[in-house]
């Protein structure tokens, strides 16, 4: 991915500020919100199964995330979600917590049966969760885990024809054929909660302003990233750092993005 | 309205520390709180239909807050707002969303018609959705808008009874016969969730300790539009702002809020 | 206790970095995250009655929190709590608003009743609200009610067969027997919302790695205290206070926790 593209796409996300609609959990919401904003796009939380098909009618994209899930939630998401396949608007799934608990595990692998996504992010055993060596992962050290997961990876995105990102000290992207490497970020990002949800919901605005969910992917990733690597640049306690990651998602600049960004190719094994 | 008077209700309140009784979105729960603890007041969410008449029962106002929504919310706002129109305690409605879904504006239409409010607090949008020509209102330019909401807001105020704001850049209060204008605030508070939520509370903070429901509306909006202006002061970024939002909410002396304030008297033009 | 054993304490808890589930209320979610990702333990958050069991499972410590409850949640409360119990996970309760209305101190009671608890933490009025005089506190001066609510959790303490801390300007901490006082703190903690629950469940981070609910309890409250002096020391405001705490809890070194506690025994009267 050229960095002219991630320049344009930043400006383009600035220009045009796609409503994102995020059925979301509660501990993330409001961070998520803010982050939207703060990055130029336009946030909605609304999960109601009496108006999701509504709301996501106004929205460029929709993420789907299933933090303190309970049961109704997934209707709601299910709802939202073949509405937006009907009328083409994006689908981005976050996994939280699949394969800690069977409800999670379960309302992950209906989202990606019965709905067709665009893209799901996860870290690795959330992505590992649908796999069917799942149960061979506990255990094993973490460096065969990421392997494990790249591989898992390929496999979902090929079997559910979607873009699936496992995120950790370097992210990887695929569409099961092809692999990105993002190798911005920061240790800390993992002492805030919410920041995967939330760079998740960076990829959906950037899904809801380009036709190519990988290119989506690869520039929310790089774009969030970055904004990590800014903030821990200004202190280095998870507090302030959470406020200046917001204020860093603000702050970038499409020419900086351009410049930052840390993405590379990477060969696909067979498997 | 006085400035004399501004500075006596930022001093009575902070005296009193009023209990205001929430039952607000998921998103803005935790910055509303911690909003009104900063100005002064005492904060409780609660929204179980079991609980909400005790818990009304206990204190100064009560805020209605339709964003996040579900149907059994609304059955509590009601249950609710009915305790507090017997006790006399003043009800602030935030009508969140509505004109976006239909379950939104239904909300909003039930609040108004079942309960006798003392202020409702939207945007253009929100305002103008109870209207009958809301249909005619999307698509027209920002400033036909602004001067439609402003005859929908004067019209809604008669119609209910109640004082009615409408937010933007500047903001327009009135009880259906006459009119003020606020003109403190900021841009970035439109970059932080949960601003307008905060503001609405800020008016019902002012609302429990003055029986003047006209006054409390623009205390609050003054008050909280000026604590935008100090933040911004500050910082150019909307995490650092935010931060600095609460803290000026806390450190705003009642005669600062006396000069600051800066609310005028527009004419009420025959409609 | 003694200082080394604070120093320890906390170095084991960030070597181990316990998992704490909590249960809690929708306002102080995301703070109570965020504090036990800064001190070094791992937060989850999961309230669904079909998953709270096997998520309890996985973790060291388990936290109830009764704000904006809902009749569902207790349900829920009860099955982790069970399913804890009979794990040996501590199960650490925070009462938020027992007292203020019938559903809260009817849910506290049941927890109360039904599980076998290791620490309880409230504010006074919280602890005295399922004592038998509890209809006589009100209206009483506040040194009354601070002897009034050291009594009545020695007594609670006896009854449940759990520690009972009464937290305020000097927290007071009893497992019926014995008596200790921490007077850490500082008075803009009360300025934030979530900073009980946030104490709450720093106390739950200390039970998941020592048998000891007392010394956990000790622990979890002269950490957070010392945090809330630190923070303190930066910022008189309480935006910028809340942010400032959470650096301190990560900041915190185990050998400045051992001179910074300010623990004594305290007699035990007989009653």
């Amino acid at each position: 991915m050229g960095r002219e593209e991630l320049r344009d796409l930043l400006e383009k996300l600035r220009r045009e500020r796609p409503l994102v609609h995020n059925i979301t959990n509660y501990v993330a919401m409001n961070f998520t919100a803010n982050a939207l904003l703060a990055m130029g796009a336009s946030p909605v939380m609304a999960h109601a199964i009496d108006e999701v098909e509504e709301m996501v009618s106004l929205a460029k994209a929709l993420v789907l995330n299933i933090g303190t899930l309970s049961g109704k939630w997934v209707e709601a998401m299910l709802k939202a979600g073949k509405k937006a396949n009907e009328l083409g608007i994006p689908v981005v799934v976050d996994p939280v917590g699949s394969g800690a608990t069977s409800l999670r595990t379960a309302a992950f692998q209906r989202l990606t049966d019965e709905l067709s996504l665009s893209v799901v992010r996860g870290n690795a055993s959330e992505i590992l969760s649908l796999s069917r060596d799942a149960s061979k992962t506990r255990g094993v050290d973490a460096v065969h885990a990421v392997e494990q997961a790249s591989r898992a990876a390929g496999a979902l995105a090929r079997r559910i024809g979607s873009v699936v990102a496992v995120t950790g000290e370097v992210d990887m992207i695929t569409d099961g054929e092809h692999r990105l490497l993002c190798r911005n970020g920061h240790p800390l990002l993992a002492r805030v909660t919410g920041t995967g949800c939330a760079a998740t919901t960076a990829i959906a605005a950037f899904a809801g302003i380009t036709r190519d969910p990988m290119r989506a992917t690869a520039a929310g990733l790089a774009f969030f990233g970055l904004a990590g690597e800014i903030a821990a640049s200004r202190t280095k306690a998870p507090g302030s750092f959470m406020i200046s990651l917001i204020d860093a998602l603000y702050e970038i600049r499409p020419e900086e993005l351009a410049a930052g960004a840390r993405l590379e190719k990477a060969p696909f094994d067979a498997e």
